[in-house]
């Protein structure tokens, strides 16, 4: 079992659930009730930062773990805290501005392509040598 | 492997499954053609139960597994049906009314904060023991 | 480890990830700025394909590997494959009319109920078998 990998899968699970705590605070903020999800741009600025942590979680997660099988568990989980990382500066700069969110995105897209790379790798040389 | 996990995910994503299909029930009932997802509140309220349990998928099953793998398959399994319970209750009270939702939200919670808390002693324990 | 079943799950997370880097192309396309999820059909529906698509991630991924684990690596790459491109119909489709996403939505969601079929069957002779 990679441990290290099963530890910042409890962190991202973590980091992604703190971005969904952000948004029925903005509706407080923001006077926005549920079930409306738009209407207010700062609003929609903090649930989207929740919404589009929600649609990287099913990329991130099965390309950590399949990195972490065929690859590293250690190199695993520093691509999943930088992941994090990326994911948290995101968080914060989209939530000033639209136009700065542009960085942190880009952190943690890379750390997936990373991840991509490494998962594939591993994945056809085990396919070509019947491992 | 741990069966009985396997099966409550099964069940879990039958019930997911199961609150997605209530979404094109309720354009019809309410007439919100797609693409729209606004625009009456009845239909908000069953598309956000949809969405609210896509929200907690990648909560939800990662830590059963973990919860799995470092603790017990059968407790995981156990967790897992209170969280599948505290969510139909969720659906069928914020079906009714907005501010029904808060007792079966605070059920799934707590079966999710129940598998967090376990798999992060199990994921600790075993880095410490080197296991 | 089932290599085939690793291989096709990378191959979906880079069709998820496709139909996600059609929404900001969209966004330009038809002149809707971010946060904004709403305001132009045309917009909607290739917003529309890239959240359904998200919305099956977590009915496709973990039926998948339940699949493979308990009947075949090979059977559920298949299927895994079928989904895919029954997926990518409905992204085609959908993003012409909303009323051409039939068939590919079919396809993909016969291929999970047969992913669901097999791996239900194979964890409840596992449990009666006690294997």
């Amino acid at each position: 079992m990679p441990h290290w990998t099963a530890l910042v899968t409890v962190l991202a699970v973590l980091f992604y659930f703190y971005t969904s705590t952000r948004v029925p605070a903005a509706r407080r903020k923001y006077g926005v009730p549920v079930p409306a999800i738009s209407g207010n741009p700062d609003f929609e600025r903090v649930f989207r930062v929740q919404a589009n942590t929600l649609e990287w979680m099913p990329i991130f997660l099965p390309l950590l773990w399949l990195f972490a099988y065929y690859i590293s568990d250690i190199w695993a989980a520093v691509l999943g805290f930088v992941w994090i990382g990326g994911r948290a500066l995101y968080m914060v700069a989209y939530s000033e501005a639209a136009n700065k969110r542009g960085p942190g995105f880009g952190i943690q897209a890379a750390a997936c392509v990373a991840l991509l790379i490494g998962a594939l790798i591993g994945i056809i040389l085990s396919l070509v040598h019947g491992g």
